[in-house]
């Protein structure tokens, strides 16, 4: 496994509907972009074929020698496997993603969960704040509620690459509803987007069919609305206070779509995480990401210097 | 910090009531033993005082060149100080650990919080198993709820030392219940030996001492006794599976002396575990400890090998 010189790199970002492709300079510049549809339904090898597709817009002249992939699904750098994942991509669980795009591209490929690589460059900035031993709770809130954990200044895989999965911790203001992993009274049920809309819905009878709306009504002060947002915010702030208990971060970090929706919900749950914290953490506040739209394809193109990689031919 | 070649190292365990110490070969024998009362309400000079003595006790020809230390306590094994510590040691918070024992035996020392100490020979034996980056989700269940970490084959310290604080998250069987440590709803408050006594009391309205008092009272078929031990236990088991979600480990270790007190407890907590897992987990098993009595003195021996030495003449 050796490791390529300094020079540029693909970076690749594989969520549901799109695909995003860069080309990173040596000095981290973007030199090229380019995007395109996530043929989500038509089964792993399109979805492995559009990948290499979107590496030869970025870098149709072979600058670099390396790629990296943030990849949705529950991803294991080591074997660079695809562990398990959702029907929003068919057929994506049980893909060798490392070796096939490899294979695909003629790069050596480094790859991870696209949490884990989109929280990879937040961790680099703290670390380079002086303390290389820092600890990192990153949670992404947003249709789900997934995150990454960094701990001693490196970020935490785990078993089959699933460190991370936050959303599914107990969580009381979640007790018994159903949630999308099967069990009952996980976090994600009452604190992801949908799960707000749908605690909405429940109190009021009325479905909605996005967050959106429900933080118009909360705007103009329907006090169904204003529950649902703080009772989501709420419970994601007790469950990350309760794990930086466990955890001990530096730094906790909450990015995703559901935050933006603004100061009721950051309100509540700042509130509630610094209601659980142990004393020798409280002055602890979550903080909104240093880095925005960029930030996965940023943390794809940087597992390259951390990861194993994988070359092409080890699938014959 | 040079290491000293392999040799004879002293363990030394330091509790609210008792220190253990011991001298292992480089062989991991057990060459001598020794223990005594801590001086827990005299303040940190007795008590690193009586460590030295029992470290004279257990080598009194220097054979060994490096210790080790298990204290109670939140320790940061980097600085070699105790970040935080509750009343049942007088005085410990603040107190320059590493240093201090280094100056009054002239070893060189490594130490740690004790329960991430005993964690420690059962992650090796993880990792002998020829995982070398496997995970550890250890529980230890007592007068308290305390745990350690392991992550791609390394114990986790957070910040300050403080991860493995698993009592400290937000408990569904728990709400509204206040926490030693100044919350509310967290697991301690329910699954603890004295949160386990305390719900029983709640129960019927007759206060109890002790958690066996509890015990016999279910194994006579007290209807309230059998609840209040399946809570504790079902409130443990959700918070570590919801916790396995979030960190895949390899392996679930539940040690401490609530478990110990039978099969109503391992079959509820056992339960509660596996309705949290998410799919790649399932199968996963709480199992107990492989080390008991030594697995303090023994992990605490263990720490000279992995974690920073402090030296005598540091504090100087």
């Amino acid at each position: 496994m050796t490791r390529p010189a300094p020079g540029p790199v693909v970076g690749l970002d594989l969520g549901g509907t799109k695909i995003a492709a860069a080309l990173f300079g040596a000095d981290g510049a973007v030199l090229a972009r380019h995007s395109r549809p996530t043929p989500a339904q038509e089964g792993a090898d399109a979805v492995l074929d559009a990948l290499a597709a979107a590496a030869a817009e970025v870098d149709p002249g072979r600058r670099a020698a390396v790629l990296g992939i943030a990849a949705a699904g529950v991803i294991d750098p080591r074997s660079g496997m695809v562990t398990s994942a959702t029907d929003s991509l068919r057929g994506w669980a049980g893909t060798a993603l490392g070796a096939g795009l490899a294979d695909r591209t003629g790069y050596a490929v480094a790859c991870d969960n696209d949490v884990r690589a989109t929280a990879g460059p937040e961790l680099d900035a703290l670390r380079a704040e002086g303390n290389e031993h820092a600890s990192l709770l990153f949670a992404a809130i947003g249709t789900g509620v997934g995150g990454a954990l960094a701990s001693d200044g490196r970020m935490l895989h785990g078993a089959s690459g699933i460190a991370g999965h936050l959303g599914h911790l107990p969580s009381p203001e979640a007790a018994r509803l159903p949630c999308t992993c099967g069990a009952t009274g996980h976090l994600e049920v009452i604190a992801s987007g949908p799960g707000i809309a749908a605690h909405y819905a429940r109190l009021t009878g009325a479905p909605v069919d996005r967050l959106e709306t429900v933080a118009a009504r909360a705007a103009e002060g329907d006090a169904d609305a204003v529950t649902a947002i703080t009772t989501g915010a709420a419970a994601a702030g007790h469950v990350l206070g309760g794990l930086a208990n466990a955890l001990g971060p530096d730094r906790v970090v909450v990015g995703g779509g559901v935050p933006r929706i603004g100061a009721l919900y950051e309100d509540a749950l700042r509130a509630a995480f610094a209601a659980e914290l142990m004393g020798p953490l409280r002055g602890l506040v979550p903080r909104a990401p240093l880095f925005g739209h960029d930030a996965a394809v940023l943390g794809a193109a940087a597992l390259t210097t951390t990861l194993p990689l994988h070359h092409p031919g080890a699938l014959r």
